[in-house]
C-alpha cells in the first residue's frame, strides 16, 4: 500500500480498508485456509479429538521489544493456551484494533511477528478483521486471537485432577517476558541480554501428554507463578508449597528485580510451563522437558501438601511465609 | 462486584479481575460450556457438517443507541457473519477492552447486551478475556468476538457461484443503524423512531437454504449495500444494477439523509441480508422472507447483468449512474 500512515479511511469498508487488508495482512498470513472475501471459512479439523476453543487481547506497551513483539506475543499467548489444555494448534482468528496515525512499517512488521509465530507453530490465521480508532483511542494497536486446536480424546487435565502429593515443575526460568516489557518501557538506561521468553510452549506440552501422571499445566502469564499456584490452592482447597531456592531464575532478572523491588514470581512468562504431576512421574517429566533445548531450566519447584490452602513459599533459610494474591499489579499492560 | 469504576488493577490477573471476570461476565453469560478457569475450553458439535469460523471487532460509538449496544452488537455481528454463510452459530468467543476509569453499570448492561443477543441467536458465550487500558487510550470499550457455527455438508455459497440472470435481493430497509448510531452520537435534536435493525438474521438466512437457486449471501454492514454490490462486480467481473425505486428506505432515513447529506446506499446495517439468486428462485426467495416478521419488506432490487463490470444505479426518472466505490467513510465508527 502506498500510505505511510494509518488512517480513518483505513477501517470504513471501502478501498482503502480492502487496500491495508491485502496489501498487508493477507500478504503476510497468506495460506490456503484464509479467504478474505468470505464472511466466515470451514475449519478442516480432519483429526480425531476434541476441539478445543481459547480467546486472548493483548495490550502490551511498548509494541515491541527484545524478543518479540505484540503480534507474535499474541500468536503465542493464544496457541499456548491450547497446548497447556494439551491441545495441537490448528486455526487463528485475528483481531486489529488500530489507531488512526499509526505507522504502516511498524504494522508491517507486527504482521509478520503474526506470519511467523504462526508458522513456528504450525497453525493458520484464516479469519481476521479490523478497526481504525481515532487519533489518541487506542494506544497504537490492541489485538485480539482465538484459537482452535485439536486434543485426543480422553485427555483430561485439569485443575480438579490435581491431588495432594502432587509435584509442580516449571519449564524454565520465570519473570524475563515482565522484565524485557519493562525495561524496554521505562528506558532505565539498563542493559544486557534480557529478552522476553515469549515463545511457543507446544514441544514441552506434547512432550509430557503420554504421562498418566500428568494432572493439570498452565503457562504462568498474568499474574506469574504466584498466581498459578493461587489457583490450584482456590480450586483445590489444598496447600501450595514452592521452593524458592528451587525456581529457576536468571541473575540478571534478579538483578533487577532487586533494584526495582519487584519479585519474580509475579512477573509474566510467554513461554513457560507448569505442570502438576504426580510423584511417580514427576522425574520422568522433567526429563522429558529437559531433553528439549526450551525446557533444559526445568525444575521440580514445589508440590502440593493437604495444609491449609495457602500458597507457601519455602525460602533458603530454611524459613516459610505466606505467599499473598496479586493485588495491585507491578507491571500493568505486559501482555 | 463493589467497585462503581473499572480500574487497571481489574485486569492485572488478580483478585480484582477475577472478581470482574466472575460477578460480572460470568453470572450474565452463564452456560454450561464457560469455564473461567480453563486456559481452553472443549466444543461440542455434535451436527454433520462443516465448520464455519469467523471473527469481527467493535469500536463503534455512542456504546448504547436506540436499539441496542455494542455487546448486543457484537454478538449480531459475529453469528450474522455465520449464518450469511449458510451456518448456524454454536459458540462465541469474547474479548473485552475496557478503558480505565469506566462505569460498571455501563459494563453490565453491554454485557446483558451480549447475553440476551446470544441467547436469541441460540449461541452460547464460551471463552473470553478482558484486558484494561489506561483512561485516555480505549473509546470506553472495544470488543471482538469470534463465532463458530456448523454448516450442512455440501452447502456452497460463494461470490464465484453467482451468474448473469441472478436476482439480488434485501431482506428490509437499508440504513437504520447508520442513521440510527449517527443520531445517538451527534445530538442533532433530531428525534423519531429511528432504531437501529441490529438482530440476527438467523431465520432470514435459513430460509433460502433449501433453495437450489442461492448463490450468495452477505450482510450489509460497513459500506453498506453499494459496498456489496462492489464485492460482487470485482469479484465476478460482471455488472451489477440496482433499481433505485425498488430500495426498502424508511421515509425517516431518508429524511434523515437529504437533510444531512448522506446516500442511505453506503450506511450500515446490522441486521439484513442481500441474497443473489438465481433468475427461476427469487420468486420463492422473496416469499420465504416476506413470511417471516424481519423480511416483511424484503424486495428484489437488481439484478447481475453481462456489461461492463460496474455498479448501475437506474435512477427511478430512467437514468442510470454508475455507483463509485466508497473511498471516505460517510459515518465511521458505525460498528
Amino acid at each position: 500500500m502506498q500510505d505511510t500512515h494509518i488512517s480513518l479511511a483505513h477501517g470504513n469498508g471501502g478501498r482503502y480498508m480492502r487496500e491495508l487488508i491485502e496489501d498487508l495482512f493477507s500478504r503476510h498470513l497468506k495460506n490456503p485456509g484464509l479467504d478474505v472475501q468470505a464472511d466466515a471459512v470451514p475449519l478442516h479439523l480432519e483429526e480425531a479429538g476434541e476441539i478445543l476453543f481459547t480467546t486472548d487481547g493483548f495490550t502490551v506497551q511498548p509494541l515491541e521489544f527484545p524478543g518479540g513483539n505484540i503480534g507474535s506475543l499474541a500468536v503465542h499467548g493464544t496457541t499456548n493456551d491450547l497446548a497447556v489444555a494439551g491441545a495441537v494448534p490448528r486455526y487463528l482468528s485475528l483481531n486489529a484494533f488500530i489507531e488512526e496515525g499509526f505507522e504502516v512499517d511498524q504494522l508491517e512488521r507486527i504482521i509478520k511477528g503474526i506470519a511467523a509465530a504462526a508458522e513456528q507453530t504450525g497453525c493458520r490465521v484464516v479469519a481476521g478483521d479490523t478497526k481504525v480508532v481515532r487519533r489518541g483511542e487506542g494506544g497504537g494497536v490492541y489485538l485480539a486471537t482465538t484459537g482452535v486446536g485439536i486434543r485426543r480424546q480422553g485427555l483430561a487435565l485439569s485443575l480438579q485432577r490435581i491431588r495432594p502429593g502432587d509435584k509442580l515443575l516449571v519449564s524454565g526460568p520465570i519473570g524475563d517476558h515482565g522484565i524485557a516489557v519493562m525495561l524496554a518501557r521505562e528506558q532505565f538506561g539498563l542493559h544486557g541480554d534480557l529478552h522476553s521468553d515469549a515463545g511457543s510452549v507446544l514441544q514441552l506440552a506434547q512432550s509430557l501428554l503420554n504421562l498418566s501422571g500428568l494432572h493439570f499445566m498452565r503457562d504462568p502469564t498474568r499474574g506469574g507463578l504466584a498466581t498459578v499456584a493461587h489457583e490450584i490452592c482456590r480450586a483445590t482447597g489444598h496447600q501450595v508449597r514452592l521452593e524458592q531456592d528451587r525456581i529457576p531464575v536468571r541473575d540478571s532478572v534478579q538483578s533487577v528485580c532487586e533494584m526495582l523491588g519487584y519479585d519474580p514470581l509475579f512477573l509474566a512468562c510467554e513461554g513457560r510451563i507448569v505442570a502438576l504431576v504426580s510423584d511417580s512421574d514427576a522425574d520422568a517429566a522433567l526429563r522429558a522437558w529437559r531433553a528439549l533445548p526450551e525446557g533444559r531450566s526445568a525444575g521440580i519447584i514445589g508440590q502440593i501438601t493437604e495444609g491449609d490452602p495457602h500458597v507457601i513459599l519455602e525460602t533458603e533459610l530454611g524459613g516459610a511465609r505466606i505467599l499473598e494474591e496479586l493485588e495491585d499489579d507491578p507491571l500493568p499492560r505486559i501482555c
